[in-house]
């Protein structure tokens, strides 16, 4: 059965339910950052998955990033599978600007988060339902 | 028309072309570390490329994580597709260990390459094509 990583829960607040994964945004007010978790249980590494959930994922994973890049219009889009902290597979997706605080790099342990403001989390998380909802 | 980026044809070695991308050896030999190139031109993120095409990359992304964890059997693998430096579209497959010189972090950027020493490297490469020519 699928649950959510305690440290993921902790860092991150939910977005939507997509069809195979939770999409989560990270609670870093320095990038706009997303997070695709697929539903499933069990699951360290993408090729442990079937090729058709794997599909699935990165249809999602596309999907989250032309959602950003419609909203955000960033420079650059990051995305990542790493878990070399949290075990449970899960997909980074991240817009990335010349100005932010760790470009080039990667943003992976470059800076501690900053926490959203409520109120612009919740507007944030509103307008990525309303672009993510009609195509999945 | 394809044609490979200059700092990565400079910093790694041809392993092999698969299908639709070509496969490339960083050459740092503190990571097992392999980058996929699609074969395309003038692509900078994944989502730019069809569904079909994205459905090819990631079936070779799959197949080569396989013969990373074969060969050497990592704590994780770190799948990673950023372009902030190289804008050309690319996928790194890291094999990592709780040993290794960046873990828990993530490797780009992390600390200047080490070169492998050549006959390490062809004897690396020739093993790594062994286990992906039969399955793609």
């Amino acid at each position: 059965m699928f649950r959510l990583d305690e440290k993921l829960s902790k860092d991150c607040d939910l977005v939507t339910e997509l069809h195979f994964c939770q999409l989560l945004l990270m609670n870093d007010k320095q990038y706009p950052w997303l997070i695709l978790v697929p539903k499933v249980s069990d699951i360290e590494e993408v090729y442990e998955l079937t090729r058709e959930q794997q599909h699935n994922l990165w249809d999602e994973v596309a999907e989250t990033s032309k959602a950003l890049k419609q909203i955000f219009n960033p420079d650059k889009l990051n995305i990542g599978a790493l878990g070399n902290i949290v075990r449970q597979l899960h997909v980074h997706v991240v817009a990335r600007f010349k100005e932010d605080i760790a470009w080039p790099g990667p943003v992976w342990g470059a800076h501690p988060p900053k926490a959203y403001p409520q109120d612009e989390k919740e507007k944030l998380i509103k307008k990525l339902k309303q672009k993510l909802v009609p195509v999945l």
